[in-house]
């Protein structure tokens, strides 16, 4: 197949076009490096040595299959990204051309002005290019857990959709999950969803949007086929994630950095199962008659346990921080993934083993730390 | 009070803006005159012929009350709304500023960007600054009927929340009302509801969403004052709605365009009652516990109820033509409206007296119709 991956120079977009690649896909990465651009605006960096753009896909095209790069901005060049559409002419998207971080997304006025723009205006253009150049490419969407709210206040999280009844009429419906964003961040992926809700039932476009949980982890198969082609691996306040921030802590001596009680439920995927799972909905696309929702998971995990754990593992204390997100202190998950293991999906859960694999990064690179930039700062209010 | 008018220059705005003076309020309206833009567009033009902004504010200052004016993109140009905000100090503000037309925004790629684009970053800057500003200021934000989708598939449509249970655990929940725009304008509506609700959320600002039904009439109490503060009066097939539609049709001797088979049913809410609306809403602040909906309309009409009827009155006949939107042939509306009611709204039905009021206006400015522009000619898909 030809597919196109928006935001492929990113975290999960750059292990999933590999992922493509090596499955004989041919795969266009349409990126504007935003991710890098704002390393640079944070003063921060990833830990692992990521290669120029330019390099990576060189060696990517030696080592695993064809793939090529655009630089281009979606949400702002419109035009392009049609002209970009129209030539490739791709069977699927996969678009994570989104600013991703909730923590980044209540930073100020200006960040959640442009997470805002940025993730509304990429998201329809794609969605409004296809309608104009081919409404049988399918779209796959990257969207996030946290549209449901962190809880399981209506009992198991189904896929996307929820069975009711209506008291004042007794009628039964089956409606899109009531929406609960806590951040700006999330806010864009509701909004999102409701864009290809419309896009799909008025064009009759096909539409997978993926519900993914916190991504850990950093190599896949494929990125660690050669130095140059390894994945980002973030653990500052902002864009690191909790897995990934503890054993990095846990690498250089410096406490686990719970935020609030540690009482919170979050809902994790490993890398390599997120590059798996996109391959997977690439190649398995639905009809146009609803679109179709996946929660991308593996499992959900509670962060005290998961504190304990590393903490047992490597000998590094707990610290308690206060909670700088707008949540409640103790939340249960619980979540169906039900759609992805029915087309293939098998679900790798948190591992010593595996987490011993993240450390071996974290010990190779632990010079390239910024120790100021580990504390997440950012208040929710 | 002090009150912004965002999009004060245009139909519904600058009703609702003397409405305001005429009570006593101070009021600063802020808008771009994209409304007149549009015209320039799309080649069409009001039927009435309006003045320049500055000479209606002048005229409004001799006969109404305090009213001033800011030329501003607020979707734009965020620092200065930030400003302006932030120098003017409102009490409240009304937010008309919104691309306003279901079938513009369904006419090609650029308008389905534009309508994103714009809607979603005006709605999205003044809840930033807010936020930034003053969270004690309360937004009045126009909605639409729309975002409920046009049928009563649930039983009469709720004041914006819906009382369910939900089947797999018997627990019950009050839900945001399940949204289903039918275009493109409509779902813009969808996705600032979600910010409102978010904003709300997390940094506790006052939200009243009015869910407004189509409006007709032109002149309410205040623009009648004088020649110079006359509403506009749109006619053309993407502006126009259907009641003045019908009128001017029937003043120039056109056959009353009905389409589709006539058996939709919508809500209709008359100007002048729509800017009473706005007065109650403004001057009753609700607690920042919860987004606050009124549905906004005053009675569900039967298209063709409505055509016969004007046809029997004034001898024109009625032509049946295919639909361009993309909807039912025949829905059902029940819609409660005991929220506006509660705070004094008295609702004003379609009647023979007003609908001569407003062939009154047709009838003086029936030279100015441009007929090539009355047909609909933008097609939903």
């Amino acid at each position: 197949m030809k597919i196109i991956v928006f935001g492929g120079d990113g975290f999960c977009g750059w292990a999933a076009a590999l992922r493509l690649a090596k499955h004989g896909h041919e795969v266009l990465i349409v990126d504007n490096l935003s991710r890098r651009a704002i390393d640079l605006e944070l003063s921060t960096n990833s830990l692992t040595p990521i290669a120029t753009i330019e390099e990576r896909v060189r060696i990517a095209n030696e080592k695993i299959g064809k793939i090529s790069f655009n630089f281009l901005d979606i949400a702002k060049e419109y035009d392009k990204l049609r002209d970009v559409i129209q030539s490739f002419l791709p069977d699927a998207v996969v678009h994570f051309a989104e600013q991703r971080s909730a923590p980044y997304s209540m930073i100020s006025e200006d960040q959640r002005r442009y997470t805002i723009d940025n993730n509304t205006s990429a998201t329809h253009n794609i969605m409004s290019a296809i309608a104009e150049v081919d409404t049988s490419i399918h779209m796959v969407h990257l969207g996030t857990m946290g549209v449901y709210g962190y809880d399981d206040r209506f009992g198991e999280i189904p896929e996307g959709y929820l069975d009711i009844t209506i008291n004042s009429t007794k009628k039964s419906a089956s409606i899109i999950y009531p929406p609960a964003p806590g951040s700006i961040y999330h806010l864009t992926k509701v909004m999102d969803h409701f864009m290809l809700q419309y896009y799909n039932s008025n064009w009759g476009i096909s539409v997978t949007d993926l519900h993914q949980g916190v991504v850990w982890g950093t190599q896949t198969e494929e990125t660690r086929l050669d130095e140059l082609l390894i994945n980002r691996f973030d653990y500052d306040g902002d864009y690191g994630t909790v897995v990934n921030r503890f054993l990095m802590q846990a690498t250089i001596g410096h406490p686990l950095t719970v935020h609030g009680s540690g009482g919170q439920t979050r809902a994790m995927i490993h890398i390599g199962d997120m590059a798996e799972c996109i391959r997977l909905a690439v190649e398995s696309k639905p009809n146009n008659h609803k679109v179709r929702v996946f929660n991308q998971i593996a499992e959900t995990v509670h962060l005290n346990s998961l504190a304990r754990k590393i903490s047992s593992l490597t000998g590094v204390e707990i610290t308690y921080m206060e909670n700088p997100r707008n949540e409640e202190n103790e939340n249960n998950l619980m979540v169906s993934n039900e759609g992805l293991k029915s087309i293939g999906f098998k679900p790798t859960l948190l591992s010593d083993e595996l987490m011993n694999e993240v450390q071996e990064i974290t010990e190779v690179y632990r010079h390239r730390v910024i120790k100021e930039k580990i504390i997440a700062t950012t208040k929710w209010k």
